[in-house]
């Protein structure tokens, strides 16, 4: 009845996802509630007539509740965390979203929305029983404004094909992220992604043009403009940005899409120590200037790690540390004079060991695969506990050091991250799940991370993992306000429960 | 006892507002209550007692009530809105705002959050008699991470103090605008203020890394981080952005400043018609592309009227229309090659008809002088309309031609503002404020910007004067989300009332 888990994961995350899936494990993970003793809220029991009721609004091949075809949609990526609903729903459009959240709101049903469920904080998969409410359908590109760069579409759309499209009008979409080939832009925008060019082309609070969202009572809140300037009044969008689905469900975007570079070149380096790769950054900024479109680290262990599981092959030496750096521009023969003379000085002055300069697409895509397979290399071993942080940038690989004292050769504590946004990856590969080791990280990385006001969650969310350590990063009126908008929002709490919002401590409450 | 308005505006609005203030006319506008027949709300009134308690907050030379140190705290720098506070306070620290704001909202006492009062639509003036809170003695700089580029100060700090400030250490601030010299860091970010560089740096959705606001219960809200990514959590910095001081007062910024541009250049240029300067503002994104940082326009009538004015000589001839382009770069030789490619081929094309190219930074600032005048070139012949709106690019240039022709010798419309972010200041400049003449223009122009999407407000906000307008540009359900946002958050509407919120028309009142 139950199909391999591989072969279910899968199927649900493509392309560049898939190769790491297929080597996974096939054991199911335990259930979130029972690994994390959560309790159940006091939501609705899902009844027959509720299904029919949703079989009347959808069509009733877009109502899953067969439990082998269910139990993908209950299960995240990494295999951490594992709901138990027992079914999932898939609109095509706004009006059936919100036909679904307003009965499930009067009938007290909680729900979890669900995009590519590539998310990394068990944010996209249920807890308990929630109705999943995935958007796979709707998948539909409204309209692209080639002059002004204004993409809409519908929330399901997968970034991938979205960046296809718009490059076909020489524009790009202004994020990217390993995930591309099976995330949904609806899910981006709830988990305001951060990714790889944000350095580039900044956040998506910035290049978010507008959203439609349905709020918990079913009704659909339309901000959904395509100007670059709009200040007349609240800009609502943003509440919808990064609040991971717990405020109202994105249904549809308008995104500024940035013109596509006439140029782009990449260069990957070696580099003796983390000292350097900061100088390096720094020189990196002041030569390579507006064209710098990304600056990548990765430690000697994260890359050596990814070539021999994913069976890649490293297109330079073995260094302490790896750096990537990527160029936009608009004229191929400034930018690699830019590039070379700072390849050239850094090469006497000792800050880049070795390295290789190309402007070849195929190479340049070589190259980001070996960063992008980072993220899901560790898994092939078991199991990874993943740490997503913000940190100053003179901490920023301190931490990794910490960490491997501490664990010993309990695991193997890898770092890789996105140096210019000040954001590093930090993974802890084992073999499996364990509970010894889990309580030797958590809490100590987050009261480390606080400790140098960083954040515990740079670009990963807080999702269902991190609700409990939220305190290390969000002071206490920030948090009573998130609980205030919450409650006015979604009063009966059914938008993603067990996620986001910390509980509020018995000696708060009233 | 009433001092001249002319001075006492002129005091209020340094440096380059300056030289406009000086010429305006003497006589005091008219009370906003009564040209725009509003009612009083049921707020409390202001009692010796309170002024008693105030003093025991402030030093007693932070409050003023004195009807002549008042005065210029109740007329905005247009001279459109006046209003009638008793008394103004000045507080040093974020814990002074907190008490006054509690000690108000246990009283029902209604407030007005006041920067550097440059605002165009009267949100930074009361409308009968809220008290002020001016921070212009909250200006302390608290840090600057040189490496990082993020900046933390407090609201009152006056834009172009920052601006040099940062310039100090290799960094701009991302935003510019023409009242720089006066506007305070704080009432930008309370209106999304955009202005001249949004372009190349974004906007302060992008730019803002944190937030310190008191809320109008007096609840500090502490959101001030410096991280570039920090996704814990509901994103509650973006409330506080553009809701023009009506859900908090900011108190405190961080904010991202980019590098300062090793190379500047400035191009000015005479276009034949609309439909070239379109053309050549595709050319420019297209062929610049990076460095691009800014592409203004302005009609032949803002030019000429300018210069006339205020008494400034025109680089170029007479063309019926004017482009200011600019570029920020890394390497000059590079930039300007980029540069003079462009011009030489454009010049070529016909779509320039004559112009200047310049690097020397006092021609640079002259040419950008004349560009900022503009805004404030109409005052001195009596009395302003203005507009400012968001279009799509090929409807930019429609309105101010339909304008011209309703509004007849009645007064001189002219049109300017930034191509690249599709917003058009429109202007519409008589001898005095005549009633007839504004029914003419309004609502007819929010119509005709409804009809084609555009945004009847692109950077100056709602304030006072369009709140009865916003639902050209706002939808019912983003109206009511606002208003359960404004319920949630300030439940008593002590923070600006009369602004930003339309009242609720009688037929959807329970």
């Amino acid at each position: 009845m139950i199909k391999s888990i591989a072969i279910l994961i899968s199927n649900l995350n493509k392309t560049n996802i898939i190769s790491q899936a297929k080597y996974t494990t096939s054991v199911l993970p335990q259930f979130s509630s029972e690994k994390y003793a959560v309790k159940r809220k006091n939501f609705g029991i899902l009844k027959s007539a509720d299904v029919e009721y949703f079989k009347s609004v959808l069509s009733e091949d877009r109502v899953l509740t067969d439990e082998s075809d269910v139990l993908p949609f209950n299960i995240d990526w990494i295999k951490n965390c594992r709901g138990q609903s027992k079914i999932v729903l898939k609109p095509k459009t706004t009006d059936e979203v919100s036909q679904i959240l307003s009965y499930c709101n009067k009938n007290r049903l909680a729900v979890c929305p669900q995009g590519g469920n590539t998310g990394l904080v068990g944010g996209s998969v249920p807890v308990f029983d929630e109705i999943v409410i995935n958007l796979v359908h709707m998948n539909k590109i409204i309209s692209l404004d080639d002059i002004s760069g204004a993409l809409v579409c519908e929330a399901g759309c997968i970034l991938e094909n979205l960046d296809n499209y718009v490059r076909d009008h020489n524009l790009i979409m202004p994020l990217d992220l390993g995930a591309k080939g099976s995330c949904h832009i609806g899910g981006n925008i709830s988990t305001n992604a951060g990714g790889l060019r944000l350095l580039r082309y900044g956040n998506l609070h910035g290049s978010v043009l507008g959203i439609e969202a349905v709020k918990a009572d079913g009704t659909v809140v339309d901000c959904l403009r395509t100007l670059k300037k709009d200040n007349t009044g609240y800009h609502l969008k943003h509440l919808f940005i990064g609040s991971e689905g717990t405020l109202g469900v994105v249904t549809k975007v308008a995104i500024h899409c940035p013109a596509l570079p006439k140029a782009v070149s990449l260069g990957f380096f070696g580099v003796e120590n983390f000292e350097n790769l900061l100088k390096l950054y720094k020189s990196a900024k002041s030569s390579l200037g507006e064209i710098l479109s990304a600056f990548e680290m990765a430690d000697n262990k994260s890359i050596s790690l990814t070539v021999e599981n994913c069976k890649l092959s490293n297109p330079i030496g073995d260094y302490p540390f790896y750096v990537l750096i990527e160029t936009h521009g608009s004229d191929e023969t400034h930018d690699s004079e830019k590039l070379n003379r700072f390849l050239s000085q850094e090469m006497e002055s000792g800050l880049i060991l070795d390295g290789t300069v190309t402007s070849e697409p195929a190479k340049i895509k070589n190259i980001w695969h070996i960063r992008e397979s980072i993220a899901g290399a560790g898994l092939i071993n078991g199991y990874v506990f993943k740490y997503d942080v913000s940190l100053p940038l003179r901490n920023y690989y301190d931490l990794v050091l910490t960490l491997r004292t501490r664990v010993g050769d309990r695991a193997r504590v890898y770092g890789y991250g996105h140096v210019g946004d000040g954001n590093i990856h930090i993974n802890v590969s084992a073999s499996k799940y364990s509970k010894e080791l889990y309580a030797i990280l958590e809490p100590f990385i987050y009261e480390e991370v606080a400790k140098v006001g960083g954040s515990i969650s740079a670009e990963h969310g807080v999702g269902f993992r991190k609700p409990q350590f939220i305190h290390y990063s969000k002071d206490k009126t920030a948090l009573q306000l998130m609980r205030d908008l919450k409650q006015s929002m979604d009063p009966n709490g059914i938008l993603n429960p067990y996620k986001v919002l910390p509980d509020v401590p018995d000696i708060e409450k009233d």
